[in-house]
């Protein structure tokens, strides 16, 4: 029962191209996407990564809806330039200035939109009962993945939350019990930045290790 | 301002490579565990792969509080003896029977716990306005780069969410608006499963890519 895997062991030299992947790992938005259509074996190969996720008590409680209609992207746009109308009035002066200059989706640039959904099942889930939210931590390890494999592809994801998932639902005909956790946009790109685009633009700094690093205890 | 970046484009090689990263990568437990010392320069490689994750508004919304002593592990190890007391009531009969066999932590095995915590700001967070678990998702990233970035350093890596999660955060002192992502063993091992363990144990069946797939939308 218990298989013993011929243990893989990785190198050093795979170490770091991995550290590779994780910091060239952008957010895209509509003004570098390209739409050029991504092959089959692209998607199937995010799509896999996506399925290869932990996930709480083998649960996968996930499922992936392929949007490339525009009339469907369209409707979603509708709901983000609501919310995000919403959005501008929380701040205020400088940051709400630099808020409305700042492109933050690519739903209609990019050829392909993944919406991902957690499903929860009815009946307890092994690792779930003390932690209800495990489930949609599941689901967002597979986003996680997804995007590194986008990413390992030379492919640009975008995760769009200023939407309202109950709209978008809708949108989608979902079924009342599943859950929005991303919205998802994906095409190649003319450019990956360096750096986070927030980081650039000096929305926020980079945090530093020792910043958020605690040693054995809160003071 | 905008900076373009040399472009870093991944090959077809080094795309596979982390697709056996991800797929190698294991949630490991106490009976794999060994107690060999990590070098502090792995444990510095998977905290900026953390750090090094997407996060909502650049909002990198995390504490990571690094556990060795014993004593502080034994008292998270009596919230999972609780919880898991609670917890195999809620299966019956065959699931109950199979669930008491699990060994499904490595607190005290493993010679490093972290606990990562979500630390909310003050005040609107951008992408965060309309969907308020962003900035936990944005958490659950850094969780996921960590155990791959463990995984490619050979070390395991489990995620404990079996725990009364304010119970954790008062034996660690915490401040009161922190909330508990993820508890985290990680330690070399003596071995990794070829297949996650919940599915080697027939807990659950792996999902298919056309039973999770939708297209469009749902009908």
């Amino acid at each position: 029962m218990e298989e013993i895997s011929p243990q893989r062991l990785f190198t050093a030299k795979e170490q770091e191209l991995l550290e590779e992947i994780l910091i060239h790992r952008r957010d895209v938005r509509g003004n570098h996407f390209l739409n050029t259509p991504i092959p089959q074996e692209a998607i199937d190969t995010i799509l896999q990564a996506a399925l290869a996720a932990p996930s709480v008590g083998f649960s996968q409680p996930w499922e992936f809806v392929l949007i490339r209609d525009q009339k469907t992207k369209q409707a979603v746009k509708e709901t983000f330039a609501e919310e995000t109308a919403h959005a501008v009035t929380q701040f205020t002066d400088q940051k709400q200035k630099e808020y409305i200059q700042l492109k933050l989706e690519g739903i209609l640039e990019s050829p392909l939109n993944i919406a991902v959904f957690y499903t929860p099942k009815d009946g307890p889930v092994l690792g779930q009962t003390s932690m209800p939210d495990m489930g949609k931590y599941s689901v967002v390890c597979a986003i996680q993945n997804m995007w590194l494999m986008a990413r390992s592809l030379n492919i640009g994801m975008g995760w769009v939350s200023i939407l309202d998932p109950e709209k978008v639902k809708k949108v989608l005909k979902a079924p009342e019990k599943n859950q929005l956790i991303g919205y998802l946009c994906f095409g190649y790109t003319d450019m990956f930045y360096n750096q986070p685009e927030l980081e650039l633009k000096k929305w926020n700094r980079k945090k530093l290790q020792n910043e958020v690093v605690i040693q054995e205890k809160y003071k």
